[in-house]
């Protein structure tokens, strides 16, 4: 649908607000039209946060994670084991694993996946620090917890490669049938895997501090 | 899901984003960690432009349309027939008018119906300032083209009550069956109505131009 505005200011809101994903223009009117609605303060301080954002957030100079110090908090955490590292593509992935509360190691973060069709390179994501960290002697482990799509699958062959001189452990996310799910909707790759990659059952129990 | 974040200042925004209407603290996330993925410059106009929103944009004097300057370029266009005006609800009611480029007249912007349940009176919406506009004598009609819930009807019904003492005619929106709708769907109030009122076929036909 065309829209006719009345104000070029609030055709410019809407073409922003447009640019973000899943956002069409309908959506983005509606929101602009709703700030107009807010108090002074408000819009203000969204302006304020945006403007922000850019300016004032940086990555940890370690892991690479979102952070407002150069060191992150989890990095900057002494309780946190140092000698686990896992490696994932986005802090989105960070903030995943954090939620379940069952993760005390660090991370690694790699800010995307080698993919050849996009472009993105091995030099373009944070592997030469990723090496460095392992080079340095305190890790003994590192998890990659990248996604199950072939572009996750070579960014794990890679960094195999490359850290397999290390006197490191290299290990990936176990991959199963969820828990909760019924056997007969799980799809076949993963029920297969989730048979060769068998765990002892009194190890979970352990495991789950039973 | 519980979020945890690992920047204070990411927090913030996503907050921001999620008091926006039909964006939840998932989706404001996604389009915060878009936000900061963009050229820095691009960033900076996305916050700029919603400071300058709220400061900017403001609303014509005559109509309430928003506006950029102090009478909109709808009233302010010497073409458009100042004798007719169209009361709408919201500036969206204006832009889905205009769309058609069937109105050749100029509007009115509410700001609102009358709703007890919300609290909004007749005093909040641009009410006096409707009836000034008729008083002064270059009206000739006003078309109520408000929503069709009890809401509408009722402030259509206040509106005639302030009008009906001026020389104007006041009609309502043609109720019917939409184009294109097949009849055995249509719900019974909106077919009963478009029986009730029924328009002259060659009328309708020269109106189009035929």
């Amino acid at each position: 649908m065309k829209h006719t505005y009345s104000s070029k200011l609030l055709e410019d809101a809407v073409e922003e607000f447009a640019t973000l994903p899943g956002i069409g223009k309908k959506t983005a009117l509606r929101l602009v039209l709703h700030l107009l609605k807010q108090d002074d303060r408000d819009v203000e301080r969204f302006g304020n946060t945006i403007l922000r954002i850019k300016q004032e957030i940086i990555t940890c100079r370690v892991c690479h994670n979102i952070s407002d110090t150069e060191v992150c908090h989890i990095c900057a955490d002494r309780y946190r084991d140092k000698s686990t590292i896992c490696v994932v593509e986005s802090i989105r992935d960070v903030m995943s694993i954090e939620n379940t509360q069952q993760y005390s190691g660090v991370y690694h973060v790699l800010g995307g996946i080698i993919s050849p069709m996009d472009g993105i390179g091995p030099a373009d994501l944070t592997l030469d620090s990723l090496e460095a960290r392992v080079k340095s002697g305190e890790c003994r482990e590192v998890i990659l917890a990248l996604s199950t799509t072939m572009e996750g699958d070579t960014t794990n062959f890679y960094i195999y490669r490359r850290l397999k001189e290390y006197p490191v452990t290299i290990s990936t996310l176990a991959r199963g049938v969820a828990i909760g799910d019924d056997l007969e909707y799980a799809d076949e790759v993963t029920l297969g895997r989730s048979i060769l990659n068998r765990t002892s059952f009194e190890d979970t129990f352990k495991k789950m501090g039973g």
